[in-house]
């Protein structure tokens, strides 16, 4: 019998169409036969040596005097830092110039490591970087809201091989985060307390879609994560902002992701996958949205079905991946 | 300039990102070279001698003697008729039993014909099929919403070629389309006027986005289309529920459909592309909501800010791609 489940956080449905499942090993990516990617590519523009092929770089990270991890603007930005957020309205209409900032994040100056074989010392400057540029950027008084992401493969919409993340600031809330806040205020009215934090409580009494709980993270499996292997990473202290964490749960945050993302790439084949940071509205209280992390597996397609009603079908138990990704060993 | 454009109906923003835009020329796919497909693929479950390979059919449309379109269960239907749909909670989580219907439509006996390529009066016979389905199911007590919708070509989430679409009726209201239902009345209040009827005006009046204008529908491509080429087909009759049109209007419709999906065809080299028909709740007044067919193009790839933002960046103007769709033949 599929089920429906509700995310308590989100108020979205998902349909988890048991009848359908496949077994965890059925979402393993059979790999082709390909030339290894070399440590250095000449003509990578995000490899050392390229650093004039960017623009002019904004923030970087020294090790043993070269860098470990840089930021620069996207030479093709889909919004620019001039200009003016003033409403325009065509009618009732409403539209702005394409003002904001967007980021690339060049993690490693080695072209084929993958995130998941960093360090954790490595990794956690990463994650620096990401603090560093999201708290540098917030102070625009013109950004209301910053995406952090990275597109790992093809079929996560990478172009460029270079292990990167990138940044994108705006000027407006996107609605599907304003209705996500909405929801997260009146949880708090309802209850007097995050919905996040008890739905992280909730989580590890029930145990069962549990990846990684180290001292201040825990991942897993959301109950009604909306497909397959799709794992929150989850702070326990609340924040609504990602930029107001302490540096010190840094390196516990780049080991807790470390083994997440070592999990996904032994047990499902080296997926494709998109990593997000959520945070809440830059102009919004502490008290209701609670930020995280997602990595998402992009090991199925979206359909008419999910364009039209916003919902998804998960093709497989999230009990079954969370159990499947802890049996995976992720020590290297 | 980037331009940031807000949905009046949906209140979403989307990145209309001029700086990386393409010429719609550039969206054309260029196909391999394959052998054509047959007329009646032997081994096809949806092809006439077939029928006893589906699940029992629940309706046909029969011309000269055979079927023309037939509908049936899904074999592998993500939800099942039978069932309550109790409230179930674990702590403050709810869930409940995947109650609810999954149909197929055969549009046609033929495998290889393209939706474009029907005749008018063939394609009018497929959205009766539509409006039979979706009001014979609306009588279940336990439907909520229901989602009619078709993918075509793999990138669009096909598994079979045989052209068929889908209907899936659920016992909830997905928090997209809740939204969505949110935001027209609160334009109703405001405006004492539905949102969408003012949009269609506005499209009509301003002309560049137009691409079909007939008797009882206007496609256009929306001021704050989220991908290239994304078309809206609207009806001039105010209804917030597919089921309530009258079947007098088919034919145009079909015709104003067609033209689009022809259009799109021809123009882009036989994108793939899904097609949904955007309703709303069956429990819903019938002011607020102003139901529409889309049609998507699969011309891009959704990545980690759409993930992490619900937003999109769209790498083309809607002008032009309104423009360049207006200048294709589409007679056949």
């Amino acid at each position: 019998m599929p089920e429906l489940r509700q995310n308590m956080v989100t108020k979205e449905w998902v349909i988890v169409a048991s009848e359908r499942a496949k077994r965890p090993e059925q979402f393993k990516r059979q790999k082709e036969e390909s030339e290894p990617l070399p440590e250095y590519d000449p003509k990578c523009p995000f490899c050392p040596g390229g650093e004039d092929k960017t623009p002019p770089e904004t923030h970087r990270i020294e090790k043993d005097g070269s860098w470990l991890v840089r930021s620069f603007p996207n030479k093709f930005a889909a919004l620019v830092p001039e200009g003016d957020t003033d409403n325009k309205f065509e009618g009732v209409r409403r539209h702005m110039s394409g003002v904001g900032f967007h980021e690339v994040i060049a993690e490693t100056p080695l072209h084929n490591q993958h995130m998941a074989d960093m360090s954790a010392e490595h990794l956690s400057e990463v994650l620096k970087m990401y603090h560093h540029r999201f708290n540098h950027i917030a102070a625009d008084p013109r950004i209301e809201q910053i995406i952090l992401f990275k597109n790992h493969g093809a079929g996560a919409g990478t172009s460029l091989i270079h292990p990167h993340s990138q940044l994108i600031a705006l000027p407006v809330v996107p609605a599907h985060i304003r209705h996500r806040t909405e929801e997260a205020m009146r949880y708090f009215d309802d209850h007097g307390r995050c919905v996040t934090c008890e739905m992280l409580d909730m989580e590890l009494v029930d145990g069962r879609r549990i990846v990684t709980d180290t001292e201040h993270f825990v991942g897993f499996v959301p109950y009604a994560s909306f497909s397959p292997f799709h794992c929150w990473i989850v702070p326990k202290k609340h924040h609504a902002c990602f930029g107001h964490i302490s540096r010190d749960v840094m390196f516990d945050m780049a080991g807790n992701l470390k083994t997440v993302l070592k999990k996904l790439c032994v047990g499902l084949g080296d997926p494709d996958f998109n990593l997000v940071v959520n945070s809440a509205p830059l102009d919004s209280g502490n008290r209701y949205f609670h930020w995280y992390m997602s990595v998402v597996p992009r090991v199925t397609k979206t359909a008419g079905f999910e364009l039209g009603s916003g919902m998804f079908i998960n093709t497989s138990l999230p009990e079954e991946n969370a159990e499947y990704l802890r049996s995976i060993e992720a020590d290297n």
